[in-house]
């Protein structure tokens, strides 16, 4: 079981760390003044670290947020804290959008770094680049019995959230994704749908975090939830293989052909049609292009569907575009 | 409403004749031998007649009709009446199928020829044409004031059926197919599903056919048969073009992507599928091959599914063997 392919069940992996800048009060108290200053020292740092850093990352402040929010917001580039207006935001994004940085969410700087599939020490390292880069021009609040200090205590010490995006359809369909969760919440990890806390699990695709980032250095943090990840994949793999029927098959298949043909799809029942599609992929059972079946999450979701198409569309158009997008990208 | 064009509702036409030998006794009171000498009188009709008939006709005795009775009962060739062991049955069939010539089904003698579309003076012409070729060798049983004599008295005078087969998906989306069919029964034409008389409906597919054969000239059963044929193909349209919308297009899409991409169908679920695709095509909402879409209704028949792969099949084998041929013929 050691030749698994992890790419196959990890969607995405992210490290997120949490900062905040000794010199000003937290969020919640700072004033307009310190927000903007925050702002500029973050900025400078990144854009003036390295030509190639300036030319790689974009500026997003209030106005580019208030527009371009949505569409920000469903590629996971920024949270849905920075959509609220009561405070000054920005946010620094790279433009292959696998680095983004956001300025005063919940804390001072939120340094986020995905990456596609199976990739914790990459997108630790990554992470790790930028906090050292902003370091060397803002002291961070730190102490040493603490570690970082964090606008909320869950997040002190490392600051780090690491997370993986898992698909687990086979787990779903054997009933045991409930269990699964009480299992690993018990071991310290927390487990969100795919669009954060709260939300409900769309195309079987699940986060899984750590819980705790107190007591624990970056590198144990990492390697535990790394145990973790794979024993569940394991499990997925296990039980995909089970599952295999012909009765399995036409579900993919029909799947397949209802993306591929619609002509009005809502983004919940495609993401239900896309998770079968992509199991069938991972299965062996049907040929697609895996990254563009995966770029198709983003692409079909709401905010971007407006986005792409510059226009103000209800549900029932949206529908319709998102069947147009499915039938061009699958054809 | 002149240019309506009655192929996209009328899927074909048959014209049959029921006849009976002066000579003998009606089929249930012959005797072995007279059975006999019926087979062997009308195939020398035909197949003496001249040398493109000897080629084109293809002799179904007792046993042939054993082994392949189910297949040409599905093509609409033979009769259920054909495959009761009884007597001693014979057919004739032209090998493009148009031309079917049962002996000893209920009559002595059934001539049915079936043209696609909407084609009742040619299916008619070619009727007569068997018809007199027959005659010439033996005479048949006709009265002056009942016309031709038949076993069912429901048969006599002319002995013909004529019979047409619409493709009605609207007027049954509409809930309006009851209410037609009460009043064109009122009207002496009888309506049946796709395999004959007390069968259910798959398909939107009804047989429209004369109930009345006696105190009528032929023409002026084929003159009112096409009267009402003619109105009830108006009706379908006119609810067709109502019933267009994005619903209606994704409904059509959605069962052309299942068609082309299922890993198990049943007959019943492709009939519908179908049907709806079969609708699509008619009414330019989606581009597909009609010649070959209306093939698949025999191709797909259980019967047929199992004298193609000539194995025996349960019936999820069939269903596999059925999405196997969609795939094959739709991609």
């Amino acid at each position: 079981m050691s030749d698994i392919n992890f790419n196959s069940i990890v969607i995405s992996t992210r490290i997120r760390l949490a900062r905040n800048f000794k010199k000003y009060p937290f969020v919640l108290r700072m004033s307009a003044d310190n927000a903007k200053e925050i702002i500029k020292n973050v900025s400078d740092s990144i854009l003036n670290a390295n030509e190639s850093f300036k030319n790689d990352f974009e500026f997003y402040g209030v106005n580019e947020l208030k527009s371009k929010g949505g569409t920000l917001l469903e590629k996971h580039l920024i949270s849905p804290e920075m959509l609220k207006e009561d405070r000054e935001h920005a946010a620094l994004i790279s433009k292959n959008e696998d680095i983004s940085i956001m300025i005063n969410e919940e804390d001072h700087l939120r340094i986020q770094v995905i990456k596609s599939g199976y990739n914790l020490d990459e997108a630790y390292k990554t992470a790790n680049l930028i906090d050292d880069l902003i370091e060397e021009n803002s002291e961070y609040a730190f102490t040493e019995k603490y570690g970082y200090t964090t606008s909320c205590p869950t997040n002190m010490g490392t600051g780090m959230r690491a997370s993986v995006m898992l698909h687990l359809p086979a787990i779903c369909m054997a009933g045991k994704m409930n269990e699964l969760i009480a299992t690993v919440n018990r071991l310290g990890i927390a487990v969100r749908g795919i669009y954060g806390e709260g939300t409900e699990a769309k195309g079987h695709l699940f986060q899984f975090s750590n819980q705790i980032t107190l007591g624990m250095s970056e590198e144990e943090i990492l390697s535990k939830l790394r145990n973790i990840i794979e024993q569940i994949a394991r499990q997925e793999v296990d039980i995909r293989y089970k599952l295999k029927s012909d009765k399995l098959t036409d579900k993919i298949y029909r799947s397949y052909g209802i993306l591929k043909n619609s002509y009005l799809i809502s983004y919940n029942e495609f993401m239900d049609l896309w998770s079968n599609v992509l199991l069938g992929c991972d299965m062996d059972i049907l040929t697609v292009n895996r990254n563009e079946l995966i770029g198709l999450i983003s692409k079909c979701a709401p905010y971007n569907l407006l986005a792409d198409s510059k226009q103000n569309l209800d549900a029932g158009k949206r529908d319709k575009l998102r069947s147009e997008i499915l039938r061009q990208a699958l054809k």
